[in-house]
């Protein structure tokens, strides 16, 4: 049976079942995978960041093909200069997107006159005024212990998000170190109402990366990511390998340099090749498991951390 | 009125009516604070790490004083070589301490025979492993976003406390990210069966510290911590200042020579002449309150958050 379905502002703005979010990890979050989460219930979504726009306007027509359920785009601002990014994303008719590394203000207003939820992604308390500024529905508050590209000043989930959740109104979608039912009850305990799973969805069975990625994360430990190009920008937290271990000691370097060969890392399986951007969750994450197992036991353990919170301390 | 006391292991074990910890500062977690801490209900703890003994065993009698509660001490055991702090710990008659900074197995056995509950403070799973090894009757798991002295590779509280409670048995504390009650909710969430507070009580009406401390972390943003000595050993979180900016750039370096006049920055209030250890929760507290104020405080929220979510998410 599954579980039952949550109703919040953020299922009733999406129309999931589950506010679960995967993350638009670059050249990964495509329909295979995407498809996969939607099927679940939760919410699949499909990437911008890799800049193959040609490509992504076919997995947005996989996606119709390989499910009928809500699911998202993420536009990373940052490659949207000099494109026509933002009119190709207007044109797939999805309801839900997410904008990162840069002003939300490019585009807010656009996506919300086309019908779309904006939700903006903040690494700061300051980031996420300015994204309500820009009249955004919502914000991705995402921690530092979370993988991929950071704040070079990160602020962890557990401080982070209950700081913004004090000082704003909308909902709140929580990024970093969350994979299972304990972690999203405890993002909901400080506020949010929607979380978002990127390692575990990148090493999910439904991933279409290598092997070698995924049994490196099954077998990494908590202290096995190392945080990079802390004094340049935009800094990234990866797993440790020969490579990061070296661009670790540099205060400063040219990260895309070290991300040119990414796809000989994703798909060819050589985790020197690049830049393997992960969370610290890779530590919690121990096998092979498919997207819709994860969103199920996602979903029963947050509802037995609940149970067992309101058993032991109900009033 | 109070809110209600909670019963649960860590409560039994210590005697308090609530499991919220008051971190042992050195030269801080003294009298004046613990009993504070102690007489709102929750354990005041007092430091042993100055390696002031002659003044720490004056504080004891202090406390004895001051309060007719429980309270604990905190042995540093990079302190204890060529010292007597283990049996003069155990002369001070109290049931709780915790240990930091070394192998329990110094010490965990000698406590227990003298009726003293023992929890070691742990930064990563293999060392929370190695402490059950000591057998130690509960943990106290440290969160990089905590300040202080921390481990070079750092874990955030929401992947280090679910990681140690699914693999372990015993009571857990969490420390580092934790000021008032959503974030309390949240530890327990994952597990936690107690809190410890640092940041949240150094700033306190109740603190000793010099009022150009206390507004420093009051003013202070969530980005304003740097974590320093990353390739040395112990690495620090500290308030960004002058100095601590610099240091930030340095791989390594001795962070003892950089403590040597901690107590001008303690109560002389010279921000600039030590290393000002302070978690990131600083961008969180603004406002100068009492202990018991905070105490009570995060009790109310706690019990606000897990009513909002079981009536938001109830069964």
């Amino acid at each position: 049976m599954n579980p039952k379905a949550i109703h919040n502002r953020i299922t009733e703005m999406t129309g999931v079942d589950y506010p679960i979010f995967q993350a638009p990890m670059g050249w990964i979050a495509r329909a295979q995978l995407a498809s996969a989460v939607s099927n679940s219930g939760a919410m699949g979504i499909i990437e911008t960041s890799s800049g193959e726009f040609d490509a992504i306007k076919g997995e947005v027509a996989k996606m119709h093909d390989l499910t009928d359920k809500p699911f998202g785009m993420n536009v990373a601002l940052a490659f949207v200069k000099g494109t026509n990014v933002i009119d190709f994303v207007i044109e797939q008719g999805i309801k839900f997107v997410t904008t990162s590394s840069g002003s939300p203000n490019l585009c807010t207003r656009q996506f919300q006159e086309a019908g779309i939820k904006v939700f903006h992604v903040v690494p700061t308390l300051d980031m996420a005024l300015k994204a309500l500024d820009a009249g955004v529905d919502g914000l991705v508050v995402e921690g530092g212990e979370g993988g991929g590209f950071k704040n070079p000043q990160p602020v962890a989930t557990m401080v982070l998000l209950p700081l913004i959740r004090e000082r704003t109104e909308v909902p709140i979608i929580a990024a970093g170190g969350i994979c299972d039912g304990a972690t999203m009850a405890a993002a909901f305990a400080m506020g949010a109402e929607g979380v978002q799973l990127g390692t575990a969805m990148l090493s999910c069975t439904d991933s279409p990366v290598h092997p070698n990625w995924k049994n490196a994360i099954y077998q990494g430990k908590e202290t096995d990511t190392v945080f990079l190009n802390q004094q340049g920008r935009p800094a990234l937290r990866a797993m440790r390998t020969e490579r990061t271990g070296e661009l670790e000691l540099l205060g400063q370097f040219q990260p895309f340099e070290h991300m040119a060969n990414i796809l000989d890392l994703y798909f060819g399986g050589d985790l020197e090749a690049a830049i393997p951007l992960t969370g610290q969750v890779m530590g919690r994450i121990h096998e092979a498991r498919s997207a819709a197992d994860i969103v199920t036991s996602t979903m029963t353990g947050f509802y037995q951390s609940l149970s067992r919170l309101d058993a032991s301390y109900g009033q």
